[in-house]
């Protein structure tokens, strides 16, 4: 045999899961849609390719790490045009901007699929990564109750994943800017962007930026002040206002935030924070803001986040479409699940019982075995090519399979207990 | 409102569903994927990039329509060196072969992931498709019976999604190799891919293409004669032994593929036609291949198809992987047949009752009742924002919800026959 000459090695950054790290993967996204759909969000999905300009005209901070498609022999230059989502809103709003008139308003979809930056990979970042968005999109106006059913709907997803100790952290982007505006700055924009990497370049660092974008030190000061104030009941809204800002925008947004977290609190038993801090990159966020974050962990990232977009479509349509939706970074989870212990990947296999095959030369017995407990929802394999014992009860035992079932004697072997009983494929059931 | 400066659509012959189709989608992969877990198969998903060298060095006809990922921005030339899979044999293959220490064998998986080639589309062909593909590979020696089992679980996995009129066309390289050989064909692997052409260029056409290959006529006679046998019984054998052709390798073709076919009727009750012009245009098939035909339907391609391969991770491992395996193209299934009326896409969406919002001010009993519902597995929606009565109804019909509950007097409408009646959320039922 030549010796191989290509290293079989996944491309970095691209990871892929093992059998059992994939079962596990499975058994959450089952979870996550049945959750989905029993709030009424029909799936979708969209190609992996955007034309490039839908992609560039809503991204800011990704184009660095956009992917783009070519062909290996290209035939021309339209080829070039196609890039790879960064996320799953911007798809989202172009497929609602093409289905408008096919579709049934408010129209709430979920959406399971990877998307792709060249980031550098690191503990829960990963170039492909998966993520669960749902989103609510109306004509015209989208009712301000959906800003709390949203989160809602997500936090009940992380509950039934396992992720049982989370937080809700939310702002509205309306308070921030009509603070800002209410502070006399002018470059609003820029000015919450530097407040969105507080905690990653701490207060200096947030200073000497807003310095340079000409704050005054009042300002800034005063812009930092509201952006530690973290309140885990109503008590946001006052401490805000103690500031002394006086602005139109400010406290509508104030008022908007209150009334959906009073909702949220009937729809939800997840605790929030109130978090003037949270801004979220993505520039088409109009309203609230949210970032659902692990408690009592070692992990200080978001596990997903969102917010209320006033018009997503607005370059790909006349139609006015506002919408609210959240995205669960679910490859993310898994990676830091694992890794803190929060998730076990201990189930190898779905399969329930292995029919042995010990006499091969008939496999007549052991194909209507195992027909029979399929019929009745068993998941039974058979090891059809029969040979040594030792061998089938191995493969068993490597693929973590919990029953073995002995045809030649109608007998089946508990592989934990090793304790054999006989059993009769039409009333068998596995523990 | 300014004028749209986007078209909102899609990449051309990247396609993507509307709800219903896409639910439609959703529930032929959960069958599918029952079929498989039910046999044992687990779930593997490879990232949608291999390297370059990877792809290339299994592809022959594919190349030219390859896509290649680079970054918008790129770093340097390593970039470069990523292609999208144009099937899912090659990254399992590849998969095997990096996770080799880690499985169990025989690994026998599935794989439900979409793939890319840059072809013009067509009815059935897409430049972005989906594929459900079975594979079992084995260390050193794989067991002729999986030949059978492939197919077998492929055709109830068909059948399960609504297929029922298919049938199984089957060959084995050796046969068609080992004759041309014993006719002392030179040019054995080219003289096989002009006689896969047959039905696309006729008698004439591989002719023309062998007599340039440099066959003599009694050759190309006998060719022609071989590859137009094809029979729906064990017959095929004795016809081929009819041409004269002595040859080992073609004797246990004929052998193995006759005991493949016994296997199979026990496994499985779809209708089979040894098919002697059956090639199949990959180079790494080296035993049986097959196809998947619709029967009685205006459609003459194939909706998958598959093969035995001695070793397709040779350039990669030293290790001896052979492997059988088989692919449903269930995209070009979904357009075919909705097409040709074998699927209906009418369900339009998984919700099963809408709650209406007839008493805007207080959301709390209707969220406790759609609370209950839920618990009890019931898909309940919420109309949340509330509003006008006609309109909540609208939206029920638009989305084809079955049943609207009204909250305010507990009554619940089946929105088919019109019919309202009394209901408790602890213990109604849906149709």
């Amino acid at each position: 045999m030549a010796n191989p000459i290509i290293k079989a090695s996944t491309v970095t950054g691209f990871p892929e899961y093992l059998p059992a790290e994939r079962l596990l993967e499975q058994q959450m996204l089952d979870k996550i849609r049945g959750v989905f759909e029993s709030h009424g969000f029909c799936s979708i999905e969209t190609p992996i390719v955007e034309k490039l300009e839908v992609l560039l005209s809503k991204s800011a901070d990704t184009n660095k790490e956009m992917y783009v498609l070519g062909r290996l022999q290209a035939d021309g230059p339209e080829e070039a045009k196609m890039g790879l989502r960064y996320d799953l809103t911007v798809p989202f709003a172009r497929y609602v901007a093409t289905h408008e008139n096919e579709l049934a308003f408010p129209f709430k979809r979920y959406q399971i699929q990877p998307c792709w930056r060249g980031e550098r990979p690191k503990l829960g970042r990963y170039r492909q990564f998966k993520q669960c968005d749902i989103d609510i999109v109306a004509r015209e106006k989208l009712a301000p109750e959906y800003d709390a059913f949203i989160p809602a709907v997500v936090c009940e997803a992380w509950n039934a994943i396992g992720f049982k100790n989370i937080e809700l952290h939310i702002s509205n982007r309306k308070i921030l800017s009509g603070f800002a505006t209410g502070l006399g700055i002018e470059k609003v924009g820029e000015t919450l962007r530097v407040l969105d990497k507080l905690a990653k370049i701490g207060t200096d660092g947030v200073c000497e930026m807003l310095t340079e974008l000409g704050l005054e030190k009042k300002q800034i000061d005063d812009c930092l002040k509201m952006a530690t104030i973290a309140t885990k009941d109503l008590s946001f809204a006052d401490k805000v206002r103690t500031l002394g800002v006086q602005n139109e925008e400010l406290e509508s947004g104030l008022n908007e935030m209150t009334d959906c977290l009073k909702l949220f609190q009937t729809l939800s038993k997840t605790p929030f924070v109130a978090d003037m801090s949270l801004v979220r990159g993505f520039d088409y966020y109009t309203g609230a803001t949210y970032e659902i974050q692990l408690t009592g962990a070692d992990f200080h990232e978001a596990l997903g986040g969102g917010g209320r977009y006033d018009n997503l479509a607005s370059t790909m349509t006349k139609s006015h479409l506002p919408g609210v939706g959240m995205s669960m970074g679910i490859s993310r989870a898994i990676g830091v699940g694992l890794k803190l212990g929060l998730l076990k990947a201990d189930q190898k296999t779905a399969t329930q019982v292995l029919i042995v095959n010990v006499d091969k030369a008939d496999k007549s017995k052991m194909i209507e075995t195992a027909r029979v407990l399929r019929e009745r929802g068993i998941k039974a394999e058979m090891y059809l090519e029969g040979g040594k014992l030792a061998k089938q009860l191995k493969y068993a035992n490597d693929k973590g399979i919990p029953y073995v079932w002995f045809d030649i004697d109608s007998t089946v072997r508990n592989m934990t207990s090793g304790e054999q009983t006989p059993a009769d494929a039409k009333t068998w059931i596995p523990a």
